[in-house]
């Protein structure tokens, strides 16, 4: 079985059911501000994206004997919040693009402009983004909720779901505050990836599929939160170190955002007085400019910062594997996948 | 049974749910953000409100033969739902206040400049009003899935709550845009009344009841959607001709905010082109005086306006007491009792 091969595929599916999804969806609202949100929400899902929440969601169901077909919908529900969390980051964010076009907030704030409406275009626009992105949530529920599984493990990956959500939330709140308190240490950071990504891109999902195949997906977190974590830290790496048209955004961003990786965690303890200037006028300035990237990057290098990232990510990828080999599971060809994957994870350069 | 007796009980252990709810989960939470972030969720929930959807949501249990503690727990989620929609709402209103306290996109803006933070405290503050509102969503389905029901009842009571939140949305888009586009009509008005607060304020909470009980709650919303539309009817005349002790907010509010309500809609279609100039001129007027708020009331007077808002109120309590008359239900006295809730709602004067 080729991951890859497998991995186009299942991302066909889901794209598929989301697709058939709002096409339903149009049918049966009555206003045409509902309708215009719906396909606003349509294009932003639809976009682009790698799936690979969904897809992992299917692998969990895999993984613990889950058959058929009907996992392709449950788990499109998480490409929905996706959405849901990314229209809302956008806002935090302020970013004007996603995927190469328009964040939904600005697409409001055009539509506003254009029609001339009264008031603050960009208020209008953050107020519609806010909406829509509830608005997935609520899609994505009403997926989960109607895919045809028992009942008793639909009721458990709700719960798991929000509880998913919610630590994205406290993962979310741990970063704003990254850039901001003096104090924020590896600690602070490794509660942040395991929150926001771990859990989120990884975990998370693996477990939803496993819950919807009747297993309790227990023993999959020894692998997937160190696998999750050990992703996160080659984005910082990518962040840093990657080039912009690989990653599709300004390599400078990281850093002009003023977050704090490992990378520069590790950089600031082990740093001259100098170079610690250095990097601090670098960090969260958004004039930041190339010759202060590479600055700061040559210094990421030479204090060993950046090997110190990559065994960590490497240690971590082992690890995870090594829970995973342990495993007791009921598709021996998607544990294979899996393994594969951690490996892809950290090897990746986009 | 005296229903305010009855109000006042369900309301007490509503609130004694949620205290518990929040204390258990406190105790969960790793980092100070995360145990930050539920407090201050904690107190925005618990410092008022009357707790109207959650009672709902128990007499519609109760209505149709749903018996036990249970229900107080689940209908507790709907205070956390409010709590997300009313964070969000707060954002968009740039409201400072909410039930006399600070909004909590307020609460941490005033963090952040008591802590002298970098960056816009603004930003940072709704940015965590939008997480905060996304976290109490979570709170909200983790309360109903885990309480005390069958799977399949549950499952479906999810599915009714992600509707109710779909709609509400639709009806803050409508909400958002009748303010804005010229050809706003009594039409729009109305799906408003029905998504906003009909769906969300009435028939959601007594169908989710009725759910839980075992029901599927159809015929029920031959009483809610009238009466819901009836209230937010009243809740319009309030906001223009009620008296700010009562309210608790300014009465030039709702014209302030160019809320084009049934009121408006019928004043402007009867006026002379002096009076429709006076009303246009008030409407969306940040600056409104007194004086042009008295105008505009005379004007709503004595076109007939409010005499009809009023008749259509009355006439819409009326098709729905009848229709709930002709409801086969469980328990009579929890029916005199929502008899006597339809009245009382188009005759408050807070």
């Amino acid at each position: 079985m080729d991951p890859m091969e497998l991995i186009r595929e299942y991302k066909e599916k889901i794209e598929g059911y989301l697709i058939e999804f709002f096409a339903e969806k149009k049918k049966k609202l009555e206003h045409w501000s509902s309708r215009e949100a719906c396909e606003i929400l349509e294009e932003y899902t639809l976009r682009g994206g790698k799936r690979i929440r969904a897809i992992l969601m299917v692998f969990g169901y895999k993984l613990f004997g889950g058959m058929g077909e009907e996992i392709i919908k449950a788990a499109s529900s998480l490409e929905l919040i996706q959405s849901y969390l990314l229209i809302h980051d956008d806002i935090m964010d302020q970013s004007e693009l996603r995927r190469g076009r328009k964040t939904v907030h600005r697409i409001y704030e055009d539509l506003h402009l254009k029609n001339g409406f009264g008031g603050s275009p960009k208020r209008f626009g953050e107020n519609m983004g806010i909406i829509l992105g509830d608005l997935a949530d609520a899609y994505a529920m009403e997926i989960l909720t109607s895919s045809d599984f028992p009942p008793e493990r639909k009721v458990r990956a709700i719960e798991k779901l929000n509880e998913i959500i919610e630590y994205t939330g406290y993962g979310q709140i741990i970063d704003i505050y990254s850039g901001m308190v003096d104090n924020f240490g590896e600690e602070d950071l490794l509660l942040l990836h395991k929150y926001k990504t771990a859990r989120y891109t990884i975990e998370g999902p693996l477990v939803l599929g496993a819950i919807l195949a009747g297993h309790t997906g227990e023993g999959i977190e020894n692998f997937a939160i160190p696998v999750g974590v050990a992703f996160q830290i080659q984005d910082d790496i990518l962040g840093l170190f990657g080039s912009e048209e690989k990653l599709g955004k300004p390599v400078t961003s990281d850093l002009a955002e003023g977050k704090k990786t490992l990378l520069i965690i590790k950089a600031l303890e082990r740093s001259s007085e100098e170079e610690r200037r250095i990097i601090e006028r670098a960090l969260g300035n958004p004039a930041l400019t190339l010759e202060q990237l590479n600055e700061v990057r040559k210094i990421v290098r030479e204090t060993g910062s950046l090997d110190y990232s990559r065994e960590i990510a490497e240690r971590l990828v082992r690890e995870g594997k090594e829970a995973l080999n342990r495993l007791d599971v009921k598709n021996e060809e998607i544990k294979k996948v899996l393994l594969w994957f951690a490996d892809y994870m950290i090897q990746r350069n986009y």
